[in-house]
């Protein structure tokens, strides 16, 4: 929204951010302590230590080929442990290599799998398990943290982030999910709720669909590529599904990351959601104070929540 | 999320959420009083009244040309008259043809205006006002109806729709203003907040960056034709700005639509957000009982309400 259009322009804008703060001045009360120094997200992660932030787990992330580029995503096996693995056998198989997206609705997902129609003729999947029980939440553990937000949310009584993916809780604390917020990978599936193995996958590609919390199941994020999903031609069949086979955008190859010569691998640091950095990166959009911003928002929507990514150093 | 992708079972699908609240039987008392049948959002639309629905104002309606398609705009003169009255000055002053989309950010906006990056040589406002104040926020009056939802929201204390636009009002009812939903038109300024006067616009293309509400001034909204925003190539410079000006997607013609002859209008219908219809239709969105939903969401959040748009019968 920064009117600026040029480079120039742009750059004192952000250095307007910084001066801002440093002149904030409490002249009312010469007594009064500053407020700290306000330090922009950008000013906090240059800044930010390298504990705070972690690699992808190549064991736990998915690389997509397009035509046009590679797609990362991240599974979250402690929310989806059954689906992460099986999704996981699926890749490994080969199962996804040759399909192609098969929908793109605006404002709502992208989707891919198998283009076949005649489910007789559907390729096999392998030793991947067809039916199982639907993971739309999981009973809270070691392995689903949360930091909580101290802001509301409109559909769960708890919001916040594990192991970097947003997720809810319910009220009494037991039983955790991850939400539909951009990026979120999740399982398609018909109206039997056991039919979803994550031979159907879809990426949330515009405002959370957050309905869609614990009616399906999520099974991690995008952490880059997204640009190359959510530009796709939208389909113009029902729910956005492509009318022609050439409509299609191929899906190459998915692969598991660790499965990937090193110099192929996509090597990408994530912050750790549970970190100082991530704390102070998220209250900074909370509260702005970068001379832009006339009115702070004073909360932020678990989906508005940024998660930054970074190369590896290494 | 359907997994089904063949036209025959998604037609499945539809036809068994109207047969699923048909079949729903409270068998623990029979004497209780059955519950309404559930009505789909669809079979809502299908059978509503002609009187809940209004043609887009022509006055009101601005045509985005592009080379791929027209770009169908209203503006919301109740919430923001100073800025609707510039905009339409400026477009039938020209301002507009033959400049550009400058930047798409994922997950963010798509931006038009002048690209030319000399201050001195950029294209002139004509008659069209260069500053006035802000209307990040107007005082409540009869230009500024208002449907509330009974949902709570995490950035406003009321929300709901007026005039078919996504709004909130603050604590007392006193101040109103358009929300930053996907799809809301606003106004591009730079740190002054004066700046502002709709010769740079931008749309909303992801989630909704609400933390912006109050902070820059919203026109209206796109009514048809996201898709040719939102799935432009993503610009590569910061904020998503394209760093090649060929990148950039040429703007033909801006036109009001009442300056369109009717045979090349876009003659649209929306739904009035203060009809019946609508308030039915939200209400089958925040509990669905499709035969597909398993968890009932309970709530809406404002950017997650349909609104409704068909070719006008006439």
């Amino acid at each position: 929204m920064m009117k600026p259009l040029k480079p120039a322009l742009l750059a004192l804008a952000l250095a307007a951010a910084t001066q801002f703060a440093v002149a904030a001045d409490p002249a009312e009360d010469p007594a009064a302590e500053k407020p700290a120094p306000y330090k922009s997200w950008m000013d906090i992660l240059a800044e930010s230590p390298a504990a705070d932030w972690r690699p992808l787990d190549p064991a736990n992330t998915l690389y997509m080929e397009l035509p046009t580029g590679r797609v990362v995503m991240e599974l979250a096996p402690g929310y989806v442990p059954l689906h992460a693995a099986n999704i996981k056998t699926l890749v490994r198989e080969k199962y996804f290599d040759g399909l192609a997206i098969l929908r793109s609705q605006d404002n709502y997902v992208v989707q891919w799998g198998d283009p076949e129609e005649d489910e007789k003729k559907s390729k096999s999947l392998g030793t991947a398990k067809a039916n199982f029980d639907p993971e739309f939440s999981v009973a809270v553990s070691k392995d689903t943290p949360f930091t909580r937000l101290p802001d509301t949310d409109v559909y769960a009584p708890q919001v916040g982030f594990g192991n970097g993916f947003a997720a809810a809780r319910d009220g009494d604390g037991k039983q955790t999910w991850l939400t539909h917020c951009y990026g979120a990978v999740g399982v398609a599936r018909g109206n039997d709720p056991t039919g979803g193995n994550g031979s159907g996958l879809y990426v949330v590609i515009g405002h959370a669909p957050r309905h869609l919390d614990r009616n399906v199941t999520i099974v991690g994020r995008v952490v880059q590529g997204m640009e190359l999903l959510s530009t796709l031609p939208r389909g113009t069949g029902p729910l956005g599904f492509y009318e022609k086979p050439e409509q299609r955008t191929p899906i190459k190859i998915i692969r598991v990351a660790a499965d990937v010569p090193v110099a192929e691998q996509t090597r990408l640091d994530v912050l750790r959601t549970d970190s100082p950095t991530f704390a102070a990166v998220t209250e900074a959009r909370r509260n702005r104070r970068d001379g832009w911003t006339v009115a702070p928002a004073g909360a932020i929507e678990v989906c508005n929540v940024q998660l930054p990514v970074r190369p590896s150093k290494d």
